[in-house]
């Protein structure tokens, strides 16, 4: 029987990219608003392209555009947006319907884990922000396991918590990361399609979700 | 006659000092809130001597205090710290009387700029925080100027802005770097007595003010 439930974050507990995408744009505007001459929208057009380039994990994409932009003055601006970027990204929410769910699971018998590709301290900051680290059992964050979400991840996660993959389920978006791998060990798996980009890829998931409300119906099919 | 101002940031244009202490406390209450077994006030007390130890500007007093305290997962320790530090530095408020002062000083005339040590993106965040980023036509920060703030600081800022030391007045509130280096160079002073601990020891500024909405009448008199 599933008892062990191992639950992404990025885009299965909260709109990842669409605060992502808010945070920036007020960066942006911040940067206009502190005396920066430009357009709007071809200056998020050319932070998109740092980020890109860069990975969305580097911490200085605001100090490149300004070197692209060739300011005199950078700290001013890097301040403005540093500031707004990150007053933006302490206003996420969850999905609306995740604390009650969560809490749910809880009172069902359910173990809760986190199964996380990031850096620690940057999705544990999600999870406080969110206000659902007090759900989970255990967070499993990539950089702490010394490697992504592949078979390895989760059979050392497995190992650690001293559960067999037939009694857990992995839930969350992305096929490659949070489908594929569990799959591969025995896992059960659920596939998160509240982030509208995944409704084109078709999943390979035991159960889809569009809602997080339908975890406990699906689990229980499991 | 006087026409350019020199002002200070940390605790001459808002309390540093009490928010300061506002956000570390914050900090502490988070991490209990996320786990951490400990007094409040003992924790504070080890916080407070790690940053006397490793100076304010260093980046990673909560990786410290995690470190002291063998935390196994410091990571959600150190999320909850930082997300509270941040969030309740992200609140400072300027003395109340500073903005409409600063508006006051403008439309009298005078040309306004900042003198400030420490960092270039963190002081320029303080500035735009507090809401007064626009008053000044140059800020001038140790980090930016190579040099804390003395007597060749001041030296090249005047030559920077074209002005002679006479017509030229300093605020702020330590008389190390806001008197003496200013005073030798001939400009004039004025001592911001606002945080509490500034009125025990004597001034050597030309005029000294209890309150911000001073500055207009005190200029009059130089």
């Amino acid at each position: 029987m599933v008892k062990n439930v191992f639950i992404d974050i990025d885009d299965t507990l909260f709109p990842t990219s669409e605060f992502a995408e808010l945070a920036r744009r007020k960066a942006i505007r911040a940067m206009i608003e502190v005396g920066l001459d430009g357009d709007q929208e071809k200056l998020y057009g050319k932070l998109l392209k740092i980020i890109k380039k860069k990975g969305p994990n580097y911490d200085h994409h605001f100090d490149e555009l300004c070197k692209e932009l060739k300011l005199k003055h950078p700290a001013k601006y890097v301040a403005a947006a540093v500031g707004a970027y990150h007053a933006a990204k302490g206003a996420i929410q969850p999905y609306p319907e995740v604390p009650r769910t969560l809490m749910k699971l809880r009172e069902s018998g359910y173990l809760l884990y986190i199964a996380t590709n990031g850096t620690a301290v940057k999705q544990w900051d999600k999870l406080i922000l969110l206000g659902v680290h007090i759900f989970f059992e255990e967070v499993f964050v990539s950089e702490t396991m010394g490697m992504e979400k592949n078979v390895k991840f989760f059979r050392k996660a497995l190992k650690h918590i001293g559960a067999k993959p037939e009694n857990c389920v992995m839930v969350g978006d992305k096929p490659s990361i949070d489908l594929f791998p569990p799959k591969k060990l025995g896992m059960k798996t659920i596939r998160a399609m509240m982030g509208g980009r995944h409704t084109i890829k078709p999943g390979k998931a035991d159960f889809e979700m569009k809602n997080f409300s339908e975890l406990p119906k699906l689990l229980k099919k499991i």
